[in-house]
């Protein structure tokens, strides 16, 4: 096995964690830690540059790429959830018990909240100097709504945006469609690419407790109570619950519908079939 | 086997649909329905921002990712259709009966409707806050033509973009241009995107008459008749139409002209050819 | 071996050409036909919107995937040049004879008139309704230079553009570098994509005398003289003679810098090295 | 083996250089300078046409590219840096000395000196009759702050910047997160383009020395000592120092915060755990 004597390995020899909880919590935490320094940052280049640097697109793409690379960095070791939301997806799954789910959302929380705060003062000058108005402030941190949207419409577009979230993961993740395991992470961005263009009108598709509620903490403390004022102190609740709810609802749509009629892996030929053949069986009726 | 006992293999035991026509057409229902509630929610945001958070490109990658996934989701089960006009391609390749051609169709007419309803809910803040035009309130759901075109140029660019989908389908579907499986709906994407960006001038690329007629019933009942009224009543004929005969002939023209002098894949050596060798022939005549 | 039966089988049975030439010839006048067809839909999409439904982001964009699905379709037959310029590099490297060079250079500027003919047929409404300006009129079919640029200029331009569309391409079919057979048409795309945002500004790189010369005979048909008017008459060999010698000059710069320097694919191990791993030798110098 | 006689492997047998310090250097050299070449067209395309015809997207893209292409006709041979700091940072893990480091960063710095020098060939007409600002003019070869940047924050800009680079490059390179080498290329572009999202409002991402460096000699050259001159002449060490303590602080951060606590390659069963799977452990704690 070659590298073993690497100063990366010897590193690893030395502070290796071994406790699973614990290692699967700090690849939370900063897992969400860098998908919010990189994502806020894409929203304050969108904000601070008048959209004009950053268009719409940069902020799908963007966000997008984040999510790839920070699953990528996360998903061999705590699976690269990220989100509260797909974590509890996971607890109705059986595959992570509710005490680690309320263990990864306080760090996924953190995590953002610490995350924000660094793009901070990556943009400090930037943001000094543009004099920024509260709402635009808030933005740069969290979601605020638009005059139009009713509370009902904020949490119904959290839910919705987050259960298309929850079930084209369940797509990828299902082992019967047979997308390899490499590319998952990859797919999860272009699906977060997807539902920017198609759910960001209203909020700008936070979707992920953790990305709204963490950094809007940080939001309180530096531009002002507002931060939480929206719809008179009730707005922050939406993004903050209903990605849950979506998600959940969205991931179990999806194996009712989808996934437990999906052929069996055994019952395929060793060649697998192409497109028009798997439409086949229909005819054989 | 792993897995077994996970709560999503206990529902799949207990509802798992076992005639292959009914969980066909459930594939096919619920895989148009998500590709129109992506999709519109896309064209909602396009028009509900004044073209301003999402411009033409969004359009595009959005409409193009929401393909690729829903024919993931659909791939394995009934074929990942979504578009009578694909239906009717593996009709006449002997792959899908006639009568089983009818039935893909009604429900993808069906989903493709019940999708852009869902639409309506989430972006119903806005579509009311907004007070759209007749036409725009239309182009939410459906193809609008404007002023210049002609039913036979309307009928020669649905034409011509689903031939376009359809010849290029055929490229990468066809197992002696050996592109695996796993890539086809993410390459399907990717001709959408292309498509979009050339024969979406006229009429924003509907080429799918599940996508257009479904929701245009949508609007009619929600917007009023003018949703049929464009061209003294006879334009939606061509969006419902023209894909069919685009399709079918597109198909057949790349068995016709590429697919039928491919070399055959048991005439390759071991090890395939690069690109270069593959002209080499050529040479030794 | 199944599909034996299927009527696209049947097909191919009856009409498959097997004379090597006369196949290859059919493909890369095809392919080429389809890659003007698409991509001069996509110019006039960007044209006939006034560059608002088209922005330069999808003339980039589409063409790339224009390329990307027309050498999928040919590339198994004739190697999907699509290009003489490419063509001519073959020839350069002894895998295309100077007869059969000159003979897909004619098939591919009659596939470029072709394709761009059906382009005019697709938007013949809109092009008509838009009373076009003469150089916007000629730009729906090839270049057009603007006023800044001289001859000198004009040939740099495109010797470099299709210079590093030469270049890349020599990097991804070298066999040195690894990179599967499969995903070299899509890369193809990826490096079209590039140029069109690094060598676009001038003359909107053609890049490819047969895209360009083609349609420009058909330009001078539909608009007249003017299409080969520009620079007192001679701007138009620039763009039909430049890619020649920078396809071939970057080609074999290809192999001077870079291929000839490679690692043999017997040097290494069994185990791809890392991207450090490579990097190791100077160390144990 | 097929292709030993061609003409390109007859000039590999004469050429080759088989010094592995001399042929990384020339691969060094060569790959920067195309980087570069391409790069600064780019941002030339963008400025020249008023950011109309490049807006930032094709920045974002077009840079990407680059780096994919320049990285895969390098990767093999010299390992694909192209960067004083990516260089550095394989000096901390050992796989390249001091000395070599010192060379690698020298013929970085010339090949992007050299690579703008043929941008400005490409450009000269079009430069010449714009008569662009000094600061614009400057723009063409390598960065120019802002009014309200200070030098720590340029300084901050650069260093987060080029750590997100190469913070994402030990990702994608680390076995343990089992990607396959062959995508790594395009995965280093993906990274640049997200970066270019995130961190390019201040000063447009160079977070590479040579790139910055090289080319702002040309500009000393070309435009006049103002290429030198902002922030009373200290602005340049900025993005020349910068990416060196950010690159490698955050190579080490990877291997802290997340290497160092994968799950080693040998506990893990033959068959890759899904998503979900890998988060299995927490519950049987």
């Amino acid at each position: 096995m070659p590298g073993k004597t690497e100063p990366t390995d010897i590193l690893r020899r030395k502070i290796r964690i071994r406790n699973p909880l614990l290692r699967n919590l700090l690849s939370e935490f900063l897992g969400t830690l860098f998908l919010l320094f990189v994502g806020t940052s894409i929203v304050a280049q969108f904000i601070l540059s008048g959209e004009k640097l950053n268009t719409w697109i940069q902020i799908n793409v963007g966000w997008g790429f984040a999510l790839v690379f920070c699953v990528y960095a996360t998903a061999k070791t705590s699976g690269g959830h990220l989100n509260p939301a797909i974590s509890l997806v996971m607890v109705t799954f059986g595959r992570l018990s509710f005490t680690h789910f309320l263990l990864y959302s306080v760090v996924q929380i953190l995590g953002a909240l610490c995350g924000s705060g660094l793009m901070y003062i990556l943009y400090y000058d930037a943001i000094v100097s543009h004099k920024l108005a509260v709402a635009d402030h808030i933005k740069l941190f969290c979601s605020y709504p638009p005059e139009y949207l009713s509370w009902t419409g904020a949490f119904v577009d959290q839910a919705v945006g987050t259960g298309f979230l929850a079930l084209f993961v369940c797509v990828v993740i299902d082992k019967r469609n047979k997308i390899p395991d490499v590319v998952h992470p990859l797919f999860f961005g272009f699906i977060l690419m997807m539902i920017g263009m198609a759910v960001g009108l209203n909020l700008g598709y936070p979707i992920n407790p953790a990305r709204d509620f963490g950094p809007r903490i940080l939001a309180y403390i530096i531009v002002g109570k507002e931060a939480f004022g929206a719809m008179n102190g009730f707005y922050w609740i939406a993004p903050a619950v209903a990605p849950m709810f979506g998600a959940v609802f969205a991931a179990w749509f999806y194996h009712i519908g989808f996934g437990a009629h999906l052929p069996d892996l055994e019952e395929e030929r060793l060649e697998l079939p192409t497109k028009e053949e798997s439409a086949l069986p229909l005819k054989q009726l």
